[in-house]
């Protein structure tokens, strides 16, 4: 079969998955749609392929270097390979679902697809899952948000995980209005989310308020008393109200799970409007989920998150392998049909086989059927 | 928000999937999946794109003109998007599961997508399931197979199912050596097909045997009967024979099924060298399933199978609506985990809402939650 190898290669970034991790990723994507499932969010499935000009609207704008377009050869306009499902979802929520009562729930799962890799994530082909509210305001959206995708998250089995919250609209509406351009705004607000208190202090001096930012990160709850003593008013004032009643709601709910504060964080949140969020794992590299406040093609609110499947793996325990049962050729089917329903995991013998035993543990099977029942081949 | 009604324009032959038909057909590939597994199947993912040469090998080839071709600006070789998951899986098999041992049995699910849709199916984007079997001649193998998607395909709901049975390769074989240019066995081969005896008698004047193939279809024990006293030899006798101890597997396995055979049969069977076959359901337009046997690239024999999600949604009875229970604002999120283990579906209040009932309808909840727990609103 050597001459066949050729083919094996696939482009950089493309890969397939072998059985342990396409069964861990589809056991947890089916984990995390049964979550948002039971909490009312009602499954969609836009298309992989739409016209460019619709999956690069709104939300999809900022993506536009990662689609891959291709010619319809039908309508002779150019389509694109969707790089990320939120603006599909947005679309379908303004359009054929315009007139479905709000807020409305919608869950998703599916592949993107991405023209170049980068070097946290060299993958060009992810798998997300998400969730998205549609059409109200309430801080309770984004409480329920924020404790869906940690419940769906554990349901699937990680562990150890922590909710880094956000407001990237806050840094630049508290520095204008401080006598600064648009460059030393951008300037301040990078210097914020790198935590370069230098490059700040020539910036903005000694700017109690704007100092007072990059204090007030960490523990949840210290953090929004941290933001509070800065008496910021006006709209910004509006978003620290709103994201210290946030941590309230989600520290009551659910006491135990880790969650931070980093105000001045705005990167890889472009489209959030209000509060956004990142939820990590202990150890393990890269956010498993990140998630905001947003605003949709026709201008309607929506709150959601975007769980990353490929995180989600590498935050998971490895799987023990299944209990697979070696049926010796010639084993009436119906037999196979009860020891499924006990929840074995069966394998027919398709020719006879001089040494049963060795032929299951060729296939690795742990157990062989005997006259009376399962043997275990230990 | 009629503004954003213009973005809602998809390509042809692609769509959103709303939310029943979605949840519908995620859950008929769980169903499919699940019993798949059950049976010693293991998952694997190729991806969505590969270069256009490896895509368009071995049984891919027929494809070539349906598959999307766009260019990979790191390589910059030209990539296609895959139309069809069984050459990928059998690429899989014979490069890095070679060494994997045999029979190699895997199954999949994705998306695939076309250039073109055709008369009898429009879209572009189809759900594909499928299961294979790698390295093994048994005609056990074609048996469990066709036993096995039969049986997913009743897990997952679907009733009157038939299995239709044929061999592609077989009206070659016996049309070879009567004196027919290859021109006049490609004429009579359509005239089998199409059951076209005016056709066939121009071209083979009474031939018994060749006739007879055309009388050799029906309810399979009886077509088989009627095969065997045709008293083909060689390898077209061979192909009889599996046949023939296919369709004594099969209704000793599963005697209710109904199984027919159309030896003449073979368009859509391009690429299969042994038995073939196709899955229906009772008044479902479209086959639900089709299979067969095939060699892979690097010329190893498998036989596996196909399952059309489109098709099997159509055959599917239309799903009872869950109980949504509608939990007033405020009402604590430990509630929910209690009421959600007990099978409930439950949307949150995220306003306070005047008249609950009202609002627990508008959202479409089938329940409210009352001091005593989930009260009816019928």
């Amino acid at each position: 079969m050597k001459k066949a190898m050729h083919t094996a290669l696939l482009p950089a970034g493309l890969r397939d998955a072998l059985p342990e991790e396409a069964e861990m990723e589809a056991a947890a994507v089916h984990c995390l749609m049964t979550a948002f499932g039971r909490q009312g969010y009602r499954r969609v499935k836009p298309p992989l392929l739409e016209f460019e000009s619709s999956l690069l609207t709104g939300p999809g704008q900022q993506l536009s270097a990662q689609v891959f377009r291709l010619m319809d050869p039908i309508s002779q306009k150019m389509m694109g390979l969707r790089a990320d499902m939120t603006p599909q979802i947005a679309r379908l929520a303004t359009t054929r679902l315009a007139s479905a009562p709000r807020p409305l729930r919608l869950c998703y799962s599916g592949q993107v697809l991405r023209v170049r890799g980068d070097q946290l994530r060299p993958e060009r082909q992810f798998t997300q899952a998400g969730i998205e509210i549609f059409g109200t305001d309430a801080v309770a959206a984004e409480a329920e948000i924020v404790l869906l995708v940690v419940e769906a998250l554990r349901a699937a089995g990680v562990r150890g995980i922590t909710v880094d919250l956000t407001l990237p609209a806050l840094a630049p509406m508290v520095l204008k209005g401080r006598g600064l351009d648009d460059a030393a705004v951008a300037a301040a607000r990078r210097a914020l989310d790198a935590k370069d208190a230098g490059e700040l202090r020539a910036l903005v001096n000694g700017d109690e308020t704007v100092f007072g930012l990059l204090e007030a990160v960490g523990e949840a709850r210290e953090a929004i008393a941290r933001l509070k003593r800065l008496a910021i008013d006006g709209e910004a004032g509006m978003l620290v109200d709103r994201l210290s009643a946030l941590v309230g709601e989600v520290t009551a709910a659910d006491p135990e799970l880790a969650v931070t504060i980093d105000p001045g964080e705005y990167r890889g949140f472009e489209y959030q409007s209000g509060i956004a969020f990142a939820v990590f794992a202990r150890g393990v590299r890269g956010e498993i989920a990140r998630g905001g406040r947003y605003r949709g093609e026709a201008g309607e609110t929506a709150v959601g998150a975007t769980v990353y499947l490929d995180s989600v793996l590498r935050a998971l325990p490895r799987r023990q392998p299944p209990r697979r049962l070696y049926l010796p050729a010639g084993t009436p089917r119906g037999a196979a049909r009860d020891l499924k329903a006990e929840g074995w995991t069966v394998l027919h013998g398709l020719d006879a086989a001089d040494d049963t035993e060795a032929e299951a543990r060729r296939l690795g099977c742990s157990h062989v059927l005997g006259d009376g029942g399962p043997v275990s081949l230990d």
